[in-house]
Formats: structure tokens, sequence, C-alpha cells
């Protein structure tokens, strides 16, 4: 299968392209904000649709890139919210909505979500908004997509790599190593499902 | 109890200010875009926050207003997709989060998501997004007030007063009369519980 990766330069990204690239039955395309094989900023229309335009048809897309606003409530305003929202919700549902033209029939998206929707997390009012968000679209968008296209997504709880940025705002959570958040890529990509929410380590 | 009601010239807003309103032990306020005691536009901050300024020190809020976009997900883009996330989400989150300060100590919000989210219909992604981003900011957000305030949902099915305009997207599906749907919003309010969705009819 022809993949595409937008975010491999991330901790998740990295290790799901690592993942699917070992037997060597896929061809793995890294995208990222400024790394990888192309470049992408997921916040912009044209941006998206001159990447799918450039690598062609395709077989799967995995979208692991987008950040959330983490603030307490009490000093969140709407224009930070909304900033969340379109850096992860909405990114991540533009490289769905625009990567559906390019897959092949049978093809499968596969967005990112994170523990904080069903396990709150302080300051994480726009984190769990945002991930519920990309996972209702999920829901709603195996049902309404055609030609056999996949959608589902992967929800981590928080990864070990990344205990020094995020561990104190997930006191006492086993955190997991991304390989294994790699894993649930894996099973969506090359499984038969659709409309599910991989969660992994929660 | 003084209790603002935005969007109070819809179906579930008129039904919910009617049931509050009887008994006579509450102080209700009408709010709608051009009807009601007070005209609000809940996509402009600066609306709502004259809104809430005009109005002074409260004990509950609650938000029936905003649409979503209904469209084939084929033909759905990102431009319009955002149309639905800023029209219902980002705008009752903006009613939550700008109100909250206005909100007495033991206050409640009260926001309205719907059965798009765990039962997906056709031309359904951005209903089931925006109403996810809705529940997954309550269950959030409830940890992360203080003061007493609560936050909860009410997630109606299909209403019997929409059938004419929503009836076809909801084939097979029970309807339920408005009057049953503003229950679930006396037991927000004059309850205990927060950080909840209460499901109308499914």
């Amino acid at each position: 299968m022809k993949i595409v990766i937008i975010g491999a330069g991330g901790d998740v990204g990295r290790s799901v392209a690592d993942e699917l690239a070992r037997g060597g039955k896929h061809e793995i395309i890294r995208v990222g904000r400024t790394q990888g094989d192309y470049q992408v900023d997921i916040a912009s229309d044209d941006s998206v649709g001159a990447l799918f335009k450039k690598i062609g048809q395709i077989d799967a897309i995995i979208a692991t890139a987008g950040n959330v606003i983490l603030a307490p409530i009490e000093k969140m305003t709407a224009a930070d919210f909304n900033k969340g929202l379109q850096d992860k919700l909405l990114s991540q549902v533009r490289v769905a909505l625009v990567g559906q033209h390019y897959l092949n029939d049978g093809g499968s998206i596969t967005l990112t979500s994170g523990i904080a929707v069903d396990d709150p997390i302080a300051q994480g009012s726009n984190a769990a908004a945002s991930n519920a968000g990309i996972e209702g679209f999920v829901r709603a968008a195996a049902c309404d997509l055609s030609r056999g296209i996949r959608i589902n997504a992967v929800s981590p709880t928080v990864l070990t790599e990344s205990m020094d940025r995020f561990g104190p705002y997930f006191p006492g959570y086993e955190s997991v190593p991304a390989t294994r958040v790699a894993m649930a890529y894996r099973r969506s990509v090359e499984g038969v499902q659709s409309g599910r929410v991989y969660r992994v380590g929660h």
C-alpha cells in the first residue's frame, strides 16, 4: 500500500512511519510541517490540496498532526479556544475531506484524538472538545463515505516520549511508548473496520 | 433562580422557557437572535459580552442556539465544515466561556448537542463533530470550573415539532416532543450533577 503520514516528524508520526515501514510491504510517504519527503501546512486548503496533487493516488492517509490549547477554563477566551479547534480538529478534518478524493477504492483514513476526551485533565476543555470532535467526525464520516473507504481514529494516552513536556498534566496516568501506539494505526490501515476509535493505554 | 435562555425563539428554547417558567419560582430571561427580552449574536464575543453585562449576575445559563451543516462528505469542504463548527460548537462554548464570569457561586451552564453523535445520520459528519465537541467540552469543563459552577449538555433526538424540516434525515427515528426535551434542562438546572450529557429519546 502507498501510505501518506502527515505529522511524520512528531513522536507518534515517526513511530507510525517506522512501524508501517517494517517488512517493506508498504511505500511510506513522510510529510511534516518543515521536514519529511513533502511539507504541508494542514491549516491551509491550498497547501493540503497541493500536497495530495503532488503525491497522486494513494491507499491510506494517516494524520497525527495538530495541537490543542491547554488553559484554565476561567482564563480561556473564545479566540484561544478557536485556535485549538482550527489547529487540531479542523486541520485533521481538512486532511480527510481533501484527501478522500485521492484515495483508491477501499482506501483508509486514520486520524488522531487523545485520552482527554474520556478522562478529562485540568485545563483540558479545548483538548476534550477538539478530540471529541474528531471522534464524532470519524463515527459519522464512516457511514457517509463510499467506494469502500474506511475511516478510524486512534486515541492514545500520554506518550512515554512526551512525559517531560506533558507529564505534569497527567498525574498518575500510565504512559505508553510510541511503538505501542503505532500498532493501532497498523490495525486501522490493514484491518477492515470503520468508524472505530482505537484507544491505546486507556 | 435567575435563568438566561439563549435560543429562546427556537423549538427547544421556547419549550425550555415555558417549562422553567411554570410554577413561578424562576425568573426567565428569553434571548434570541431577533426576538425575546434581549437579542444576541452568539458568533460575536462583543455581542455575548454586552448581553451578560446588561443582564448582570445570574444563576443559570442555557444555550439551545446554533446550526450545523448537513452535506454529503464527498461534497463537504473545510470552509463549510468550519461554518458549522463556528455556528454551533464555538458559539455555545463562547456562551459558556463569557457567561461563567456572570454566574453566581453554585450556578450552572447547560448546552445542547444532539443525537447525531451517537447515532450517525447521512450527511451528518459536521453535526457529529460539532455535537461531540460540545459533549467533550462539557465533560472536561465540569472538572475545571470552580465556585461550584456546574455544566451539562442535553442531547435530544429529532423533535416532533421539527419533523417537517428534519424528518427525512432521521428515517425510522422516533421523535420526541419539545416538552419532553425541556425536562432534561430542568434536570440540569435544578439538579446537582455536572459533566453529564442527558440524552432524550435515544
